[in-house]
């Protein structure tokens, strides 16, 4: 199984056990977490690649991975993510490599999807 | 070897090198990260699930894994995990999500140790 | 004006932009955020004794100074305020003294409001 | 002398003492950091609320002030900031809320130098 | 009073207050906070160079200055001082730049009180 | 294929890429990152030192085997490299000790490649 099939099938299974299981709180939060990607005075792409920029100086890899598959599904082309790249490599510094080397390896993997 | 087993004895490993191996403060150090959890004005329960919350906002899987295990063993009930991963993610966020994951995925394999 | 009575100041007014300005989604993140902190499996003290650790790990002074209030609200003693200290200092590491610092003058202030 | 003029008091006062005082490599980031923001695929502006977003989420007060002022001045509405301010806060969490209400009166400085 | 000495005030006046009414623990983590800087392997200048470098990535402007005092009365000249700062800037990015300038208006500061 | 090799090949082959399709902006950024390292005022090993520091408190495993690599390289000692551990520890507390373990496993590693 693929990186990316591995992502979307952990992520699926362990959302469904928070959701039944968690408390009535983390489940309104997934929900807000959902809503604030909804187009709105920002087109649906902007805000993925808000997401991403977030994600990356954080330095989340799961996050980056799902704003990268979201991004691309909002029509990003790879010049604009890598230029999401770049401003999150300057904000966040060298310690961004690691997380831009496998960010650039999942992005691969997405458009070898389509 | 499961994930906890796997866990477990990488730990015990490593840290028997650190203590042989590491600075006299190195070792204090790893005294005092122990006595922090003994029961004084708050038990050792509490103790553990504050350990959790501050490990869950720092995104560390390693130390979730372990306050999960120690508050298990301490009595601490999966309601009450649970509203410690709400307030965790409340606090830090959709990025605590991913490590939200892990850590449900490893309660339920410390359950299954019982 | 004593730092008590800027933060709840600033705090109050800023809200109140926020929350007539906000997003839906913002507006709503502020009511779980609430929320959060009402009693359930575990009570409403503890609960913000585990928003104070991760504040300190984060070493956000005015969530410190927030929860601090909250705690001292609830009937946590300086006893157990100072374990919490403890526990987030041992997983935070020395950065987290100078928060420490400010959160123990500001709690003198609390109390002295009382 | 207002927030704004402070800050840009002390940034263009120091900036110059380190293009002056620090290393090549310090001062050739300093350039790379301008250019990071330079329009390419994306725009100017989307560049500025990407910078806005990761800075949000880092935490840096003076950082999200030069974002804005640079957002502000390349065109974004007050809807659009508030939609990235969303974004961040649901990223970043609770601890975010601290910097967006210090965020938000700055933004008020900035249409009122207008 | 100069922020140099305000910074020492405040800071001389918590810890005693911290070293009176903390925990055991505390009171011990401080102990081994000042035992990790003396000289080694590592001379005492290299030591609180690390300690510099590690405060400016983690964005702490009092371990900054504090770890600039240090370095200084260590023997630091400024070209290394400046060396430490950059290296931060490249691991830790953008985001320390607010506090690479509070951290030379510092430098500036301890050197006039030489 | 060991974790040392492991690490090297994926980085080599990922950063080709980043090379080639990255923005000018990130190839100067790498550019600068490897710049940052040359002896100045400060010699190799103790920039690498710093920049080991820096990454362990900053909690990123790649960043730490990188630096641990080129310290062995520039010939830095167990012994130093423990102290540098210690500072980190101290400075980042007790989430830094997954990584401890981590880097003290890969610092075997390195040298039995010797």
């Amino acid at each position: 199984m693929s990186r990316y099939e591995d992502f979307q099938d952990f992520r699926a299974k362990l959302n469904d056990k928070i959701l039944s299981r968690g408390t009535k709180t983390t489940k309104r939060f997934f929900t807000l977490d959902g809503n604030a990607y909804e187009p709105g005075a920002l087109d649906a792409k902007t805000k993925e690649l808000l997401g991403l920029s977030a994600s990356m100086v954080l330095r989340c890899d799961d996050c980056i991975a799902y704003h990268i598959d979201q991004a691309v599904q909002a029509g990003a082309s790879d010049e604009e993510l890598f230029e999401v790249f770049d401003i999150a490599l300057i904000v966040g510094g060298s310690i961004v490599i690691p997380h831009m080397r496998r960010g650039v390896e999942f992005l691969e993997e997405c458009r070898s999807m389509g």
